[in-house]
Order: C-alpha cells, then structure tokens, then sequence
C-alpha cells in the first residue's frame, strides 16, 4: 500500500515548500487530515486569500496589500531621499521593528549569486537606478545580508549606483548587541575590528 | 510596519502546523507569496481535496479515501486472524513496504501519554477490544513505537487483550539492520542483548 492520490498529492505539495523535506511534509499531511476540517480549510482559504489581495509594490517590490503601490510608499511622512536596499520583504519589516529608519525601501527580490541562477537581471537593480534617477534620493543604504551573496550584492550595486553621484552606504558589520566575544566567529570579530569607532567624550 | 493582514493570517495558519515554527512560517509564507499564483493555490486545493476525499476507516482507523472502509479491510485477501496494531497511520505505510504483513491493521490513533492528556479513552482500544471479540482474531501484534508512550501502550494492550484469550506479541526491539554496535545507545544494545536468539544449524 501506498498513500492514496489525494493524501499523496498533498505530501508532494507540502514537500515543495522551503524547509519542509519528505518526512517533515508526510507529518504536516497527516496532521491536517487528523485535525477538524474547518481548521485544515483555514490554511486553504489563508492561501488563497493572501494569492489573492497580496501583490508586489510596482514602485519598491515590496509585499503591497489593496493597492498597486505599498503602504510605505504611499505614505508622504516617509523621506524620499534615504533609500534602504533589502533583498526581501521580510527585511523590511525587521528594519521597521527598529523604528531607527524613516525613509523608503527598494526590494531586491533576492541577492546576486550566479551559481543559483540569480544575476543581475533576476534583481530589480534596474528599477532601482530609474529610482535614484527620477526620485529626489541622495543616499542609498545597502541592507543586504552580511553573507557572501549580500556582500556580492552590495559591491554590485556600488559599481552601478556610485557614477550615479548618490551616496551608497552600507549597514556594519559586527558583534550582536548582548553578544559574547568569547563564541563569536573570526569574521565577525574580524569586521568588529575592522568597523571599530573612535571613543571621544560627547559623542555616542 | 507590521504584516498587513492576509499575509499575517497565512503566517498564523502555517504557524499551527506541526514542527513549523514561527521564523519557518514566514519564510514559508512569503516563499508562496513569491511563486506563481497556480502553485500556490496548488497547495491550498490539494487541502481542500484531501479533506474532502479522505476519512477515516469505520472500522480499522485507517486513513481511508472513497469508501468507508480503507482498502486493506475491504481486501478479502488480506488474513483476518492476525492483527497488526500502529499508533498512527503512517505507520502502516512503513509496515507495508516490507510486504513481510498480511494480515490486518488496527490504527490507535496516538500512544498512551497522560501527561499529554492520551488516556485510554483517546485512544482506539475500545475499538480494538470488540473487533478482537467479534473478528476471528488469533494474535495481536503490537507495533507502537519502541519508545516510552509506545511501551506503555503495549502494557496497556496486553493488560486489556490477554483476559480475551488472544495472543498478544511485540514488534522486535535491538540494533537496526546496518547499524553499529559501536554507535547503538545502550538502551537499544540492552534490548538486543535482551531479545538475543539462540542460533542453531537448520534455522533463520
């Protein structure tokens, strides 16, 4: 015996999601058959209904929900002259947990990493220069992950957005804040090192 | 910024499923965010679908779809005298890929785990008990799992199956096939040595 079509389908669906390897899709199956039907069909109707109102901002490629732009972009509080570049959505939202950043975001939609089949083509780099050429922006804050892509990512954009006269800057690198000298890696500590700043009194 | 709110449904709903937490959820959510619209709804038909199509078998617990009975108790090959008890139904799956089984299955539906509020009325052995009565049932083998709720559900089994006058037998526990004295816990090596057999020319 196998498992029957429609419980088959349903592992194979599950196992196409990130993260969710064979064993781990089987479990979450059976688990949505044993539980009530009308809770399985809320994870149904939650991904239709997100498919269905949740499009891409066609100015920042950020997740917009009613509407074409998102709620960032359509909010005039927001500086047009700093401009954060994040590889994901999901970025954003942690950027905004820090209430530290009032500008506006582009979505990369991923970082460079020609190896994966992701170049500069599959990212909206071309829709961030028109940005920076059409809106008032004068620094470009690079946000991607402090990994090998983000970091290949980060370089890119400099070559392209630096002949454009903005100023292109990057987040540090570092120790986590609460974080422990003794377990951090070398090449954190390495750039803790390298990002250090000048103690002086009435600065922070 | 928080998740507007459909995205921050689908995160909830993907939250509840077994062994995804919450960091998972989000990657899962925008991952389905990101992919073509078919795909995704792929995911929310086949749950639908498989809640409409599968049940449980009326009479063995098992996970049955268009009918109801599952397709092993209506298979008149399969030997009625030997019952195999599982905990779950995917357990089943694995029993049957050693195509070493013919007869039936009992599926319990969980382990004996008061802590976890699994008592005995949780679980298929009320059941269990009149099929034993009623079919022609002359071993139960029980398979739970070789760990703490799955022997203290076998001790239930015997306790509830000997007084009816039916063999009650337990899966095998010891070293897995392939496997290294070396690396084996000593709980496993203590089974093995425990259940060791006394070989002899002209037997397996």
């Amino acid at each position: 015996m196998s498992y029957s079509t429609s419980v088959q389908e349903l592992i194979d669906q599950l196992g196409r999601l990130p993260g969710i390897g064979p064993k781990s899709a089987q479990r979450v199956a059976f688990h949505l058959l044993k539980i009530p039907t009308d809770d399985a069909l809320k994870l149904a109707a939650a991904i239709t209904e997100a498919k269905q109102r949740v499009s891409f901002c066609t100015r920042c490629f950020n997740l917009s929900e009613g509407g074409e732009e998102c709620s960032i972009c359509r909010d005039p509080r927001r500086e047009a002259r700093i401009l954060c570049v994040v590889e994901d959505s999901q970025d954003i939202v942690a950027i905004e947990r820090t209430k530290e950043f009032r500008g506006r975001y582009h979505v990369l939609q991923g970082a460079f990493s020609p190896i994966d089949g992701v170049g500069v083509d599959q990212l909206r780099i071309k829709e961030l220069m028109s940005r920076v050429g059409e809106e008032d922006v004068e620094e470009v804050i690079v946000a991607t992950n402090p990994n090998l892509e983000g970091e290949a990512t980060a370089s890119l954009l400099l070559k392209f957005l630096q002949p454009m006269g903005v100023r292109v800057s990057r987040i540090a690198s570092g120790l986590p804040v609460g974080g422990d000298l003794e377990y951090a890696d070398e090449l954190t500590l390495g750039r803790a090192l390298e990002g250090r700043k000048t103690l002086a009194e009435g600065e922070n």
